[in-house]
């Protein structure tokens, strides 16, 4: 399945991209005037292969799981917190539910291998929230010590978001956006990042949710010595994953990869989505061209990712939260850009003169 | 009227603020992890002078107005294009009323002084808009050879955008965003920002809709004539608004000081709205603790104007349309900041555990 998944990722429609560009050209407004939106309508009609593609049904997927590293004080919070915040998730009270409302979003919250037993959630009515459970495992062993998951643990975690992504897919999704949830998950999305750019861990590693100068310290020799036991091999995306990765990690890629694979726009979060886009992008390089960076995070690390995936940030609010909430921001002016492209006028329409001349 | 309306202009309620800094903090997050979310909610809460205020009603107003420098040459669109666009927006087909359904908010559109007679405008019943004629004159006069308008004419301007914003007012609004249609009103606007700021015009005025070198060169000399001939008073607001300025210039300003009298927070648009803005400032020093701005414009001269007005724009997408669409991106992002402070649960609503320490 994920082997079919690959497989099936393609290119641009260079064509219904053409189409899409003259149709920019004609609306009424000075030329280019409308700036980024023009790209992100262009790409969207080489995505999809459409020249004037809707943009209506969106939704953010948010997976959560656990990580062994964090019993290596890497993170000021205790790891009990990811259970707990999956709790809020389905509540519908934490900033994600907020801004997928404020958006007009689905929410889809999956436990992918949070600490312990199932996460008793109490769904309310109201809230626009999905919640499911594809546990891997029980939180992943601690990447300072040897391999994160096996082999087997990997390819099911990449699979269980092939899988979600198809079943939201099903209701309807014109575009998706991915979240997580973790505590610790900036430390193994840190040792992806630094083995797949081929950069010193010290410039990938960061304060997450606002650990201290020593905390820092000992977060980027965890790094250091997490690359340095697993040894992993850096084109090999599946041997990254299982020695490094987190099962929410794994999750994201395989919504990402299933995403690229059916021709739907992915907004990717701040830094923990962004490095399982990397890993993602290292299974097939086309996948990078189906991704939009829903916005700068403030944490370090998270432009060098970016830089390498060729892909600039739609805002940058100075938020490092993760959930999904940097990427609804961006898939609500992806829908934007589609109303632009489906709804305004051009000058012919709207009986608007043009200047004489064209530059 | 005026001048009672600037007499009631107050300070921002710091009390308020200080309480909406501790429910910031409370919020289940790492602190500060929604970045500048966080300083928009402080702000709405000094303006509104409530901890947690709610944006729901939102509402952009667009004024157009047209200009007498438009003959010599400074804009690459036939003057006619405000009335047509007038029009377009009366039908719903422009970008700001495509930009303005997807915030969910109000677009009021406003003839202000677009030359020739009435718009003809056919409303239809989806489309959310409001058309208001306040028009004040058939265009300004040419201020490169002598003031744009008389002093009468430039209250009536500015007493006709506070009228409408109370009447919109009424009908409900908790914030409220400003944009401009006017060919050449880059003009106009070049040369009271280059009063006010005392900066030399080559360094406000720009390529506006997209005109090339030797219009430019043609342009700073219009802006420079235009100082020369009419002197304004660097100190008098109205003095260089009856001199410099255009209607709709006036208008937006006049509306941005009935909001800041009333306590409801503005998004200012672009390269236009922002020189009202800064206009508006002169009226008043308070004024720009009421403002947000919506969007950093492509067009030079911009961001000397936010700086003089301690503003740093909510999003940068590279446009240079005007019309309110920056404002309008920028009321959606203060909703939900709104939201973010009276829908979030906090850690003791959520039940989430909290670090050991607090930094």
């Amino acid at each position: 399945m994920l082997e079919e998944t690959i497989r099936r990722i393609g290119s641009l429609d260079y064509k219904a991209m053409e189409e899409a560009r003259k149709h920019q050209d004609r609306l009424a407004i000075p030329l280019g005037s409308l700036g980024r939106f023009h790209e992100f309508s262009i790409r969207l009609s080489g995505i999809t292969g459409v020249p004037r593609p809707r943009i209506r049904d969106i939704g953010v997927i948010t997976m959560a799981g656990d990580h062994g590293i964090a019993a290596k004080g890497v993170s000021r919070f205790p790891q009990e917190v990811t259970r707990e915040m999956v709790a809020n998730f389905a509540k519908g009270g934490a900033a994600i539910n907020v801004l997928s409302r404020h958006a007009g979003a689905r929410l889809t919250v999956v436990d992918m291998g949070v600490a312990g037993p199932e996460v008793n959630v109490e769904m309310k009515d109201n809230t626009m929230v999905r919640y499911l459970s594809r546990k891997i495992a029980s939180g992943t062993a601690d990447i300072s010590e040897g391999p994160a998951m096996t082999y087997t643990q990997a390819i099911n975690a990449l699979e269980a978001g092939i899988r979600v992504f198809m079943e939201e897919k099903d209701r309807g999704l014109d575009a998706v956006g991915t979240g997580d949830m973790g505590i610790a998950n900036t430390t193994p999305s840190s040792a992806i990042a630094s083995v797949i750019l081929n950069i010193n861990p010290e410039h990938v590693v960061n304060r997450g949710t606002g650990i201290d100068t020593a905390a820092l310290e000992n977060k980027v020799r965890m790094v250091a010595r997490a690359i340095e036991v697993n040894r992993p091999n850096p084109d090999d995306a599946l041997d990254i994953l299982s020695k490094l990765g987190g099962f929410e990690i794994g999750g994201i890629a395989g919504v990402i990869l299933a995403a690229c694979a059916h021709r739907v726009p992915v907004v990717v979060d701040g830094f923990i989505s962004t490095a399982a886009a990397v890993l993602a992008s290292k299974f097939h390089p086309n996948v990078k061209d189906f991704l939009f960076s829903g916005h700068q995070s403030a944490v370090e690390g998270h432009g060098e990712m970016l830089g390498a995936l060729g892909l600039k940030p739609m805002i940058d609010l100075g938020m490092r939260l993760g959930e999904g909430t940097g990427a609804v921001l961006g898939l609500s002016i992806l829908a934007a850009a589609s109303k632009i492209t489906t709804e305004m006028l051009t000058f012919e329409e709207a009986e608007v003169s043009q200047p004489d001349s064209r530059p």
